[in-house]
């Protein structure tokens, strides 16, 4: 039996995935003459380029978060169901969910990318990734025992295993996660735990290639390198992980770093849906598009954002799977909808490129923008404003400023508490 | 082997449970000659007259929550661990808690309270409760959780097992979540939830006596079910819940209320704690102190707040298990610690009533202050600006402060995020 959802008699478009290219577009389409129905496993839309904060206990998960039916309170032709999607049956136009048959008119797939962990099972069952509330959430609960733990343990290789984290992957997520773990070393560690000797505490950030911040200017993957050697942190370029028994993360080259910690920073992939066709996806599992973000070989079936992959002149892999081109893609798809209605002809997207950042902590980042490129200081304040800007909810945006500001001032990331101590209690080194 | 925490030569003051007493007397002998260690199961102190706040998605756990080490941070003398404590050992003057053994000069007990279910096992497995941020966070996952459910149930009886809701007890707690559910029923779902009829919400109050908010002036009870009533809230007196199948609520009367959530909030008793005399427990499980609140039959053991039964002739069965008897019962021993240390006489513990309040949602409540009785929006502000006092930590405060600004002039509670839904993925109508 279908989801229960009104017939309104309107052409219905099914939006899978309200990240940014998916809430983007259903927005867009706020007040048009579709039906417009988005499905998400989560009733909220979590803004990703702050998870590592909210791993850090610099931000809660509700100031990055926005509820979608909240989003959709003003908007008549909007429906929202929490479901999880299995499968895509394209002959019937119909979504399998956990929730029941979904039927759509127009089926728009922006499900996101998950973490690559290239088929290393060790890695994946044992490591702490950031691509999710709830799992920056699991890392900050585990970080925060972990201290608790060290503080008692007597053992200095057993204490080591407590503090010592290892970041695999140089890009922004693990340069921006190394630059909070230095600043908590620094400024949280000494106050709140005078006990432990906050020079025990070891952070590893390890890169495969001989660059930090590939696809950035490699300048600016020296400076973010330099600031973290600054504060503190271990670059390790490179250098491959190639297992870890929960004891020691293993090199290639064979060198072993005892740490309890292994974050995976390390790249995406995506999860292939069910029911459409095999050459459909690339080798990266990501879904081949025209330049309407239509998936090739359909006709009603588009995709946005991470998981779509539209080979242009300037990106013959595929725009990166960042926030920008998701953004872009889903309110494109949105006017040619509408184009659509009007019996307009549609418009080819074109990728306005905004820029790139990433910043390594309090004064410290690197941007490029427009062409431009700067460091420092000023770096930082674009980025702080940037990411405010972008957040959703005016609410949110005051919330996020508010602790941005308070942390600055009082050199301290205050959300630290342990939620759900019961999920970490039997955490210990192995031996 | 006892846990590892520096010998300092001190004499050592061991406060088990950071609530509201232990908090306050640790904060005391900060700069004392004592070495004052705190163990609490969570490493933040909570503020619980908020916790309803945190159910009904108007404020985040972290903004009622500080973080004992930030507490801390300035006193050499104080020391924090994260422990649960299993047993006391008073020949020895050593705690066994699940860390290791802990010594002690002194002993102070404030570990609070919990629920009481009388008993009752059915209730005690399938209720909810509000006495942790953890248990109210689970409230609101379900309760947000059974509204998507509620949209895609076509059938009205099972939609209603979702959308019902029974509250037991009519004091402040009871009566807080009755008039916030009351409120969420009246804006939020007629915005968020557009598909669902409102109307189809029932929130029944359940009291065992005659009035509510026993314990204040009989008008104050009756003026807060005028304004429950005002707002929808089906309140039944002289009502006892017998059993809970998971489906029905059973009454002494025999009377089956259909309802998928059971909001417990009908009494509450104490752990005891094991190693102390048998004697030294009331009938309630409350630890019986003198004025000094010394533990009767120990020397060197002490009672405070909900766990601790002070008999005056003003309170012949203990102080009101609330915070403002533990606050003063913390100062109050920590006072006399410093007199000790300087040789002087205890002084014995008196009480001053600063009053009792509870608000049944925006702009009502009633407060007795000071011998003065007042309700309506003024006692609304009260009770406001009292706990936005009361809370610790000056960026909670200020976070309070604007959410509530906030959802005053939007009609929302907008932290409407399903943060753990794998948790609740389950649930549904028993039959």
């Amino acid at each position: 039996m279908p989801v229960n959802i009104p017939e309104t008699g309107q052409e219905r478009i099914v939006i899978v995935g309200g990240g940014f290219g998916g809430l983007m577009m259903a927005r867009k389409l706020a007040k048009s003459d579709y039906q417009v129905i988005l499905i998400d496993k989560r009733n909220y839309h979590q803004f990703q380029p702050l998870f590592y904060q909210v791993a850090m206990a610099g931000l809660e998960p509700s100031s990055i978060s926005f509820p979608f039916r909240k989003a959709f309170q003003d908007h008549k032709n909007m429906y929202f169901r929490v479901g999880k999607v299995n499968a895509v049956d394209t002959g019937r136009k119909q979504l399998e969910t956990d929730i029941g048959i979904v039927n759509y008119d127009h089926l728009v797939l922006s499900y996101g990318a998950k973490t690559n962990f290239f088929g290393n099972k060790a890695i994946e069952e044992r490591a702490f990734t950031i691509k999710s509330t709830t799992q920056a959430l699991n890392l900050r609960n585990t970080l925060l025992t972990d201290y608790e733990k060290a503080v008692i343990e007597r053992d200095f290789e057993k204490r080591q295993w407590f503090l010592d984290i290892v970041i695999v992957g140089g890009g922004p997520t693990g340069v921006e996660v190394a630059g909070a773990l230095a600043e908590m070393k620094k400024y949280i560690l000494p106050k709140d735990y005078k006990e432990l000797d906050a020079k025990e505490v070891d952070i590893y950030l390890l890169q495969g290639t001989d660059q930090l911040l590939m696809g950035m200017d490699p300048k600016h993957g020296d400076t973010a390198e330099r600031y973290l050697k600054q504060r503190g942190v271990i670059v390790k370029k490179n250098t491959r992980v190639v297992d870890y028994d929960g004891e020691y993360v293993i090199t290639a080259d064979d060198e072993k770093i005892k740490a309890g910690k292994l974050i995976w920073a390390a790249g995406v992939t995506c999860h292939r849906m069910e029911g459409l066709r095999e050459d459909a996806f690339n080798k990266r599992n990501r879904i081949m598009v025209d330049e309407y973000s239509k998936v090739k070989g359909y006709d009603d079936i588009y995709a946005l954002g991470d998981v779509a992959c539209m080979e242009t002149e300037d990106f013959p892999d595929g725009h990166p799977q960042v926030a920008q081109p998701a953004i872009q893609q889903g309110k494109q798809l949105a006017r040619n909808f509408i184009r659509r209605a009007k019996g307009k002809d549609w418009v080819k997207f074109e990728y306005r490129d905004l820029g790139t950042m990433a910043t390594v902590g309090r004064n410290k980042a690197v941007a490029e923008i427009g062409g431009m490129k700067f460091k420092g200081f000023f770096a930082w304040l674009v980025w702080l404003f940037v990411h405010l800007y972008a957040l959703i909810g005016a609410k949110n945006k005051l919330i996020v400023f508010i602790n941005w500001i308070w942390n600055y001032f009082t050199y301290d990331q205050s959300l630290r508490l342990i939620i759900n101590p019961k999920d970490q209690a039997d955490r210990n080194p192995p031996s």
